[in-house]
């Protein structure tokens, strides 16, 4: 009956969290005490994946301090892995006072530390920069989400799944898109989109429609083929997020209904 | 940015229950006491609507058996209000001696009782027996669910509109379409028809995607427009329903996410 064979996120060839959909919390702190607090307490409510949004961070310009937290915060998550991901302000990010070619360092020294086993990378980045990434990233053995936000509108369904299939021709090992819903019919053509993509592709998708008209797919994104779904620890990352015990609760009654014990 | 006006199924100006979408729970009993005592225990779990699915019920020919035990059925429902449906085998209900007048003849007795709020009949009878149980339940004062089924497959996104906006040509007060999905894109097709339909029609509208794929439209339905949900009070009548307190927990947390409080 059910078609689709989606594709988990894997870390060292098991799901991450060992779950899916994954569910990834963000830590958006503003500085290093509070980032330190935030990881302990979110890591306490056993999210799968923590992502560090750094472009939060007031330190975000100093690569050297960057590090050094990554690190810190590795400690405070208590073996959840790490994503790492400074979100431009174009695609919706915190204004920073670094060019994308800093950014790539940054990236580039992150990866090297070890910290992070997962960083993500706007496709909307100049080509040459996420090719860059792509390689430092892989050099280290870190994986990568070639990603795509849209905070205004929901594209059709033919230019939403040309992102997921961006991402892939450019070399990321996971596929991300979000974007804003203006009725339920943009909710249902990022589903749509979301579906195709993830039969299609050969990496795994992950999708959400924002705010929200869209968080029902936060919750169902996953019989879709979506790998994973941000939930809030703390504090929320982009609207339409619900807390990680509602998105764990929404799940566990869909699968039930799906006839699937926890997977 | 939510365009959707969704139009709740109401009983003197109220939405049944108060709530949108309402919540209905079946009651499938075969025998009079089977079914006062399963009465008793989901009218417990406070469903905003009982369904006596009367096809199940051993003495369906016996119609003066009929509205005696609908009688005492509203009284076990403590308030709850009452649809009584005598599903065709046709369309998934159980094999009874009863022909297709002799139905109608038993909704005559039915509505004629005041024991039921609303029957539903199903769109595929016989044109003038559709009529026939439109005239009756509105001489009643009884509202009538013009309803279709297929446990076969999802037709495509045309058809099912059509029959949603047959159920209203043919003067029904409320339309309903339960298809069953072959795969999460038949999921998405009756989802969009139930939204392009809630617009389009002038009349509250019912759906479900069926089965385990199916079941997150009896959480999220209501979001395209549905304004009602089956839900399991003792004993399911249809593949994908789950328990009452599943779907009330369910559309709890999307509500939240949406920001709206219990409506």
């Amino acid at each position: 009956m059910q078609d689709i064979q989606p594709k988990a996120i894997e870390l060292n060839g098991q799901p991450i969290g060992g779950r899916f959909p994954a569910i990834c919390a963000p830590l958006v702190g503003r500085t290093r005490e509070r980032l330190l607090a935030e990881a302990a307490a979110v890591a306490a409510r056993t999210p799968d994946l923590l992502e560090w949004r750094a472009d939060f961070f007031e330190g975000i310009a100093d690569p050297a301090e960057v590090v050094s937290l990554a690190g810190q915060i590795r400690l405070a998550a208590r073996g959840i892995p790490l994503l790492f991901t400074c979100r431009s302000a174009r695609e919706g990010g915190e204004p920073i006072a670094l060019s994308q070619q800093q950014v790539v360092g940054l990236y580039r020294a992150v990866c090297a530390s070890g910290h992070a086993d997962i960083v993500d990378f706007e496709i909307g980045n100049a080509p040459a920069h996420f090719q860059e990434v792509r390689e430092l990233s892989q050099a280290h053995g870190v994986k990568l989400i070639g990603s795509s936000h849209d905070f205004e509108r929901t594209p059709t369904f033919d230019v939403l799944h040309r992102r997921f299939a961006d991402a892939e021709r450019l070399g990321a090992d996971i596929a991300k898109v979000a974007v804003m819903p203006r009725d339920m019919d943009d909710v249902l053509a990022l589903l749509m989109a979301t579906l195709e993509s993830s039969r299609s592709l050969g990496i795994p998708v992950v999708s959400m429609s924002m705010g929200g008209p869209g968080a029902l797919t936060r919750l169902c994104g996953w019989a879709f083929g979506s790998a994973l779904t941000f939930a809030v620890g703390e504090s929320s990352s982009a609207p339409g997020q619900m807390p990680i015990e509602d998105v764990e609760a929404g799940i566990a009654i869909l699968r039930r209904a799906l006839g699937q014990p926890r997977a």
